[in-house]
């Protein structure tokens, strides 16, 4: 069964277009990037949006770090979904992080389907698309891309990077490989390494996606069709693991769709199962399916903890960086005794960290989500830095 | 891609083989089954299995109600894997449920797939497998047909009614519905209405079935071929949910398997994607997917409370039956929350109940495993009971 909708067809976007669309870096052959697995990228493009205005002495760059089907549209409209950025609470004009007196900037990631490099792109060896031949990434090669983007903007240091779930591993990982050129961090619902339970889902999603007979072993471009429904039910399983039991129960509880008796069929009934099944079918039309199993691979393979010998308060040794750990109480996916296990860390070298759980029903998803005590810590957390570090607060 | 291996196709075990193969009851045409739906199930077959002797009063009897994909196979070796019963460690010579005392009957449920009437079976209608024209059933349904047994059998009542999780249910079905035949009941891990999380985790199971080229709208068996890659993303999706986050570390953390290095690609380098992967590919052996989707909307339907319009202590109301509760403390698809439900309602009506929270980090399996409180807990309630039933401890 291909896909008859064009409008189907297109995965995200398309190199050429996204090029067109956005600021881009583009990396030539001279600067490749190095990766973990040994592999390198002779030539990469990353895409990303800068948001507020850079000062004279570039200190005030902000740059925030996207989740697993994140994006560089962090404050302003998707260009796919029409939808407004994916965390305009957080980051604006007035905002915790305050476009008025931060340059704001977010990359898509490598890997992504936004217009970074990824294994949508065509592969320089063959002339076509990579798709499995892409090589695996970490999030400490994502983290690399985004320093060399940095050398290329001529940006020595950040005032702050942030970011939740992976976009706080990326946090995690800037705080230990650059420590200089980060003055403050903020990873939210994240953890130092991906826990047994997490990579067990992610392996659910990667299955799905590999069981569609679409996915042609990662060749589905040069065949113009896509796995669909393997990418919606990978999509389904771990969206349920981004909300909580109780969310869940007070968003949907039993309530019925549309409907006033249970119709003794496998149509949707529930309001729950019609909401998941959006999720799936929506996500399709936004996601590129191997840059989903690329990415929730660089997650799987985080592991600062092993990156240090199981010492994971050596990959913060001397750290002059302020942190800002956060957590919210019903996140299961990444609990409170991640974040504590970052903090314990962060204390065992004396480093200058605050941290904070925040009671929230709404499970790991939290951290996108109206969270006014989140907010409101942030505000403070960042505005105290910001004094530090000599930025006067606007008036 | 159609399975070449014969084995493969074997998908359960096929209506004449189960006849021939172990006790069952027929029903012929005189005496239909009314299922909740409004249909009727003409014919029906229910395979079974016995242990122990029933007593001369016929009051020794102890129904095992099993879970979503359990079987009749209680104490026995299942005839497909070669394996244990799947609660040896409880039903047997010596075990709680004592079968030198008791005659226990377990059933394989309506919609099964171990020889009891199911989608596989021959719709008499048309003459082809039922598939999706089978009618969606409940777990009164599941009940009702055990009832029918029991009747057949010229059993009046039972000494007993115990089971886990989708067995959990039909006890609390069973007390509800015949409180006059049941003189104890244990749920266990389970609840009085499936929760929004868990219908979700269950639509996905579902989608991943049907998103299987292979699945034919239901009808694979016709074209002899069967959702095999699908019913095993469900099946390592639901495995997940039955283990705790603690057990998953403890078993695996993020131990590699069989390798020494990552690999920077999609093979199973961690032993908690090889184990899944394993769940997955054994389970399609014995299990339908059409009676997947059958069982687990069976579940999804489940709602004691609104079949006594929203007061769940009617369903209880002026039973004489003794109850124990048992729940676990690791177990987030049933919590112990869902345990005190039953509780509040069974107090409500001045029931006799026990309510036991098990301290265990083996989440929902944990009803199925090596939990020497559980089997202590039982084994004296069950003594009690008998006592006051006037079935004398055997020596």
């Amino acid at each position: 069964m291909t896909d008859q909708n064009p409008a189907h067809r297109a995965a995200a976007i398309p190199a050429e277009e996204a090029v067109k669309l956005q600021p881009v870096a583009q990396f030539g052959n001279h600067t490749p990037l190095r990766l973990d697995s040994g592999a390198e990228l002779a030539s990469i493009r990353i895409a990303y949006q800068t948001y507020g205005t850079l000062n004279d002495d570039k200190s005030n760059v902000v740059l925030v770090c996207h989740a697993l089907t994140g994006d560089q549209f962090v404050a302003s409209r998707h260009p796919i979904t029409g939808k407004p950025g994916w965390w305009e609470t957080m980051v604006g004009p007035g905002r915790p992080v305050d476009t008025n007196r931060f340059y704001v900037i977010c990359t898509n990631i490598i890997g992504g389907c936004m217009g970074t490099t990824g294994p949508m792109d065509t592969n320089p060896a063959t002339g076509k698309p990579y798709g499995l031949k892409f090589p695996v990434i970490t999030v400490a090669d994502m983290v690399r891309a985004q320093a060399k983007l940095l050398d290329q903007l001529g940006i020595e240091d950040l005032f702050c990077v942030l970011g939740g779930s992976l976009g706080g591993m990326q946090v995690l990982r800037w705080a230990a490989s650059y420590p200089e050129r980060v003055f403050s961090a903020i990873p939210i619902a994240t953890a130092t390494r991906h826990s047994s339970q997490n990579i067990a889902f992610h392996e659910v999603g990667r299955q799905a996606i590999m069981a569609d007979r679409d996915w042609h072993g990662g060749d589905y471009q040069s065949r113009a069709t896509r796995p669909r429904k393997g990418l919606a039910v990978a999509r389904m399983a771990a969206h349920i693991t981004y909300l909580s039991g109780q969310a869940l129960h007070r968003k949907f509880g039993r309530n019925l769709q549309d409907r006033d008796a249970l119709t003794f069929g496998f149509e949707a009934d529930f309001q729950i199962e019609s909401y998941l099944r959006h999720q799936g079918f929506t996500f399709v039309d936004r996601f590129d399916a191997n840059s989903y199993l690329y990415i929730t691979r660089a997650m799987d393979y985080f592991d600062l903890d092993a990156d240090y010998d199981g010492i994971i308060a050596n990959a913060f040794k001397g750290t002059k960086t302020r942190f800002c750990v956060v957590s919210f109480t019903s996140d299961w996916l990444f609990p409170t005794s991640e974040a504590r296990h970052i903090v314990q860390a962060l204390n065992a070298v004396a480093a200058n960290v605050s941290f904070v759980e925040i009671e929230s029903d709404k499970g790991h998803d939290a951290f996108l989500l109206d969270e006014p005590e989140m907010f409101s810590t942030l505000a403070g957390f960042i505005n105290s830095a910001a004094v530090h570090r000599g930025l006067a607060k606007a008036e």
